[in-house]
């Protein structure tokens, strides 16, 4: 059951679209049904000036208290024991005590002997302490009374989290192709250079779907522009990589560079597109290609402005993108820069020379550009009003989204585009999956980005994924190994790294047979794992999960922070820790275990229900099946255009269990011959969910 | 067997000081030494100035080669798969992909199927690449050829470690009351402050023998000084803290600061104490106080002064100092200064105001002091010669710690000081203990911790800890629990934090009474503890180990990467992962698993060799005792004053297992009565070590 209680005069952040099954009630009401799991509710006067809070949530923990969700953010599975801010940050440290990342998705489970899930629908900033302060105490701080909360009742974590999912409609689906492996880098400069990585993965023999283009390509880093020198024949260029199998995939970020040459400014400057200062001016800011403005993506008419700007690519046959740089990102404004030049002109000024100390002044001035406080510097215009940006600063980055999906929508004609960005808000995922932004090659960020899986996919972001090897810092071979054994499961499957690391392409690496074989599996599991996310979009599931939302009652499950559920069928277990040959794994319940040591060559055994160590190689995979539930393995590709009759077989009638190579639970060996079936769901050309039906006796 | 090669013309560093077993050997003989092993030596026309390596060692690695060592470093225990930079570095980010962090440790023993320890006794900038750019390649380098190399070959890693640790000479051993639990805080100003510590520690009953003064209680941060007005009686508030049991421990700085009223200042500069810059003036850099000036403690007769300085200390009957900043940090030199203001003015004189990107140009300048570079600007004088910094770099806080030890011998009549600093070298374990620096309240960071032990106490440093909870960032009361509750096995046992982070003190947070037992439990722990310290030091041993160490033909416990062996009978397996109620612990053969659910109430249970869960609650501390021991437990203390009666009884005569709980594995309910003896050792007043016996039948 969701109840949705509305405070103050909220505006409609449309996160929410099916609004059949929500009971309205009033804040008396609410009060009374929070109370009913325990929690409380003050509202104070909002003075947001002051930073004063003006609604809190309170809910006093037991022992075994656990939360779930939050989207993407920091720290575990189970959220609880710290502090997390709805507050989308351009964040390049991700490190355990940031309590904001690029994405604002303010919906929790909390798991506790009468569970209930809680959305916080505000746009501006919010504070979830989940026992940070008190290591029994949630508080749920929000600056505004302008806000719909929603209290959503049901038996279990699977439950709540699918009816908020209803709520928030239908995640977005990529097209197949876009399950395939890319390959990115902060730093392909020259159609060259992405030549080179495409010939360099064909002759290693390691399947490849797609290059991702970093901003090296435009113009002086100017959305909606190509380096003409760089790439002389962008068309015939696309079209050559689409003939080895290679889709291109360009980067867009959000703001536009103030160029009084250049049409898409000027168009924009002359619509009154862009965000506002305090003056009523064009607000500007400097990122990449120096002083910006940014489009006032809450507005439709700027969105299909926008989304139009596309057309000049995907009339080149582009038919994907990453939208960057939308939380937004402001490595200065224009107060910064003024306040900066008057403490400048200052110091310039004195009679004798700065101090050292006055230099650090200085120098913390400069590296506190990109603050927060600059949001409450500039306004959109929401149903005609004008609205300062910290009061709707986290819906940037998803509209922005939106309106780059509505726009490929038209230029593809209905075919499914790929598409994700950095920064989201809940409702974002309809349009676009997510990747997790700027990590780094660390181990401890191999672990954060299983940890992330389950909150993001509660959130409907199943189509996510981190920077695999990470972005950050230098790779080593076993990090990347490891990494991308755990990759090969997540939906957004890319390798990408800044400009200024070791370069970090697979086959840069001693050994390639195991990146090979590796990613060879990954394209064995593709029909299986697009099917798993066909129905975990449809019927608002989710793709990955933690163990707990199928072991509720079973507390070492609940409190596994480092394996996960994938699907129907699976549980992944990953290695990520450096210098060791396996792991403990906990297992809720028989299952069959399946290393593979190649992508056609495994061995299973069969694991009772508990605790056990399991040896995994770094060249292998392995993962564990449910009982009951079978494996279907495609025959190796080098990349997914050869893959479609796997996935399309629904025109013509069911799959054969001969066009797989199955692996089921118990192994035949084990007795006599079982009957299993699996269901597998793909699309017709109206993107309608077809179900198939495997069988193997 | 040890073998020494002397290459070119390398300065002592006094590292090593026990030569009696050594084989000096030729550059050719090292070269078939090391190739014995499969190692390779090269040679090559040493460039320093251009960074060019003048001598590499290299080694091929197979699938199961691990490496242990490197005292003080980022990353595993087995330290395989990265890259580590021997360059004392105030590093306040200790994130996986940094290379060099306070101490400068090369020793580390190859684990193949033939061992070896290498130790590269040069006191500049070594690189050690352990399988970072070629997974299954060592390589060693080195900017000189002025060096002695050392070779060690053995049966095993702890017999390469022994062997080692006699050459460069016994571990620095604290007083008893070392051990016990200390306060700390970048941010207690006053003697009141501290009396409110003191004070609730002592209402809260939580145990506490010592509390640490930061750079809080100088005037503006000048080493030597004391703020009369915040700490208006010093010498009174010293006696006053020790009718409570407390000790007051201060920190002192590297650099003295620059001022010309100052005594101390003048007098290193009549006397030529100080380093000097390129035009033999004094090399003045800035930290705390401002600019300050480095004592050249390379030299005795600086030692000398520096160490005397300590008496103001000691005559207001002060026992122990931490020594801080000793890398030398450098918050900036006069070169960093000059550069930068010529920068400055050249922006300021242009015409136009000064862009963005110039003022952000001008900030990553400023960021960017405190570099290395400026190490190749100073001058030490070594043996009468004038010898530039960055060769002898690593040399700076290990002789600072050393003038410091010097000092108190003799101020203290012969009582052993409790002394700890952040910089180090080999040998400087010789005259104190260190702590690892400014960690952050990470639960990394508590695996981290974990993860250091092993390869510090192979170089000697038993006396070491981690800032218990965490120095930067916000702690949570779970992380500090879990923290504490592992800390209670590491010799230095402090809680600190710095000044902007929540305040970290115990008794600060909910669950008060578990603090109180686990820190109680380290109080009843202590003789144990301190025999066992005492025992590693005395026989060249590792109070804290790797399994590898005990168990070197188990693979499972040679990858085990979260677990340690401490002294003779224990094996410990904390928690460190946040909203986990136990973890995964391997055995490598049956032990008694000891829950302790207060500092006196505990269960046990007997774990057959092999992986387990063990559930391990907040307020548990769970311990294994090997097959054949006992454990021997004080009781409860609240302070170390009255402990003393446990340790010197040798003096007296036999210990009684009466004066002591006893747990014995196998527990007596197990089977028939059998006996048990413990060899605890303590010293006589002469610091000898007196071996008593605790027998149980």
């Amino acid at each position: 059951m969701i109840y949705r209680m509305k405070s103050g005069n909220p505006i409609d952040t449309e996160a929410v679209v099916n609004t059949e099954d929500i009971e309205q009630i009033t804040e008396l009401e609410f009060i009374d049904k929070l109370g009913s799991f325990g929690g409380s509710y003050y509202t104070d006067k909002p003075d947001i000036s002051e930073g004063r809070f003006a609604l809190e949530l309170s809910y006093r923990m037991n022992e075994k208290t656990a939360f779930f969700g939050l989207g993407e953010s920091m720290r575990g599975i189970n959220k609880r024991g710290y502090k997390y801010i709805s507050e989308n940050t351009d964040e390049p440290r991700q490190v355990e005590d940031k309590y904001s990342l690029y994405g604002a998705h303010n919906f929790l489970v909390v798991k506790d002997e009468e569970e209930f899930g809680l959305f916080i629908d505000y746009p501006g900033r919010v504070e979830f302490d989940l026992g940070f302060e008190t290591r029994d105490l949630m508080t749920v701080r929000i600056p505004t009374k302008d806000v719909y909360i929603y209290l959503i009742s049901g038996k279990d974590l699977a439950q709540i989290t699918k009816q908020f999912r209803h709520i928030i409609g239908m995640s977005y689906i990529p097209p197949l192709w876009g399950f395939g492996y890319g390959q990115s880098r902060f730093g392909y400069k020259t159609a060259d250079d992405i030549r080179e990585v495409v010939n360099k993965y064909r002759s290693a023999g390691i399947p490849l779907d797609m290059v991702y283009m970093d901003i090296d390509y435009m113009q002086d880093y100017k959305d909606f522009t190509i380096n003409r020198t760089r790439f002389p024949n962008f068309e015939d260029f696309v079209e050559e990589m689409k003939e080895q199998g290679v889709r291109l995939i360009p980067i867009m970020d959000a703001a536009i560079a103030h160029d009084d040459r250049m049409k898409i400014f000027e168009e924009g400057r002359n619509k009154g597109y862009f965000c506002t200062n305090e003056s009523s001016g064009i607000f500007e800011a400097g990122v990449w290609p120096g002083w910006t403005a940014y489009p006032d993506f809450l507005r439709p008419e700027v969105r299909t402005w926008f989304g139009e700007l596309y057309r000049d690519f995907t009339d080149c046959g582009i038919e994907g993108f990453w939208n960057d740089m939308n939380e937004p990102a402001l490595f200065y404004t224009e107060s910064n820069y003024k306040e900066t030049l008057a403490a400048f002109e200052e110091l310039a000024s004195k009679n004798s020379d700065p101090t050292p100390g006055e230099l650090l002044e200085l120098a913390g001035r400069i590296n506190g550009w990109n603050g927060h406080d600059q949001y409450a510097h500039f306004f959109h215009v929401v149903d005609g009003k004008k609205i300062r940006h910290d009061r709707v600063h986290n819906l940037y980055g998803y509209n922005m989204l939106r309106a780059t999906s509505e726009g490929l929508e038209n230029q593809l004609s209905g075919a499914r585009p790929l598409l994700f960005g950095r920064s989201s808000y809940i409702g974002a995922h309809r349009y676009a999956g997510i990747w997790t932004g700027d990590n780094c090659s660390w181990w401890s960020h191999l672990l954060l980005n299983i940890r992330q899986m389950p909150g993001l996919n509660m959130c409907g972001f199943l189509f996510s994924g981190a920077d695999t090897g990470g972005f950050g810092a230098e790779v080593t071979e076993d990090l990347l190994l490891r990494w991308t054994a755990f990759s090969i499961f997540t939906p957004l499957f890319r390798n990408h790294s800044t400009c200024d690391v070791r370069k970090q392409e697979c086959y840069r690496f001693g050994d390639i047979k195991a990146f090979r074989e590796i990613i060879a599996l990954r394209y064995r599991l593709i029909p299986y794992l697009y099917s798993e996310f066909l129905k975990a979009a449809h019927n608002d599931e989710c793709y990955l999960r933690a163990l707990a939302f199928d072991y509720e009652d079973d507390d070492d499950a609940v409190e596994t922070e480092d394996q996960l559920l994938l699907g129907e069928g699976l549980m992944l277990a990953p290695v990520y820790m450096q210098n060791t040959e396996g792991r403990h794994v906990y297992l809720p319940e028989r299952m069959l275990m399946i290393r593979f040591n190649t992508a056609s060559e495994y061995e299973t055994a069969v694991y009772e229900a508990g605790h056990h160590y399991i040896k995994i190689g770094l060249e292998q995979v392995v993962i564990f099946l449910r009982e009951s539930h079978i494996l279907p393995l495609a025959s190796p590709q080098v990349c997914t255009a050869d893959m479609k009759h796997y996935i399309e077989y629904g025109h013509k009638g069911e799959l054969e269990a001969d066009d797989f190579e199955i692996i089921a639970f118990p192994d035949p060996a084990d007795g006599p011959k079982q009957y299993y079936e699996y269901k597998m769901w793909c699309e017709n050309a109206d993107r309608e969910p077809v179900e198939n039906k495997i069988v193997r006796e």
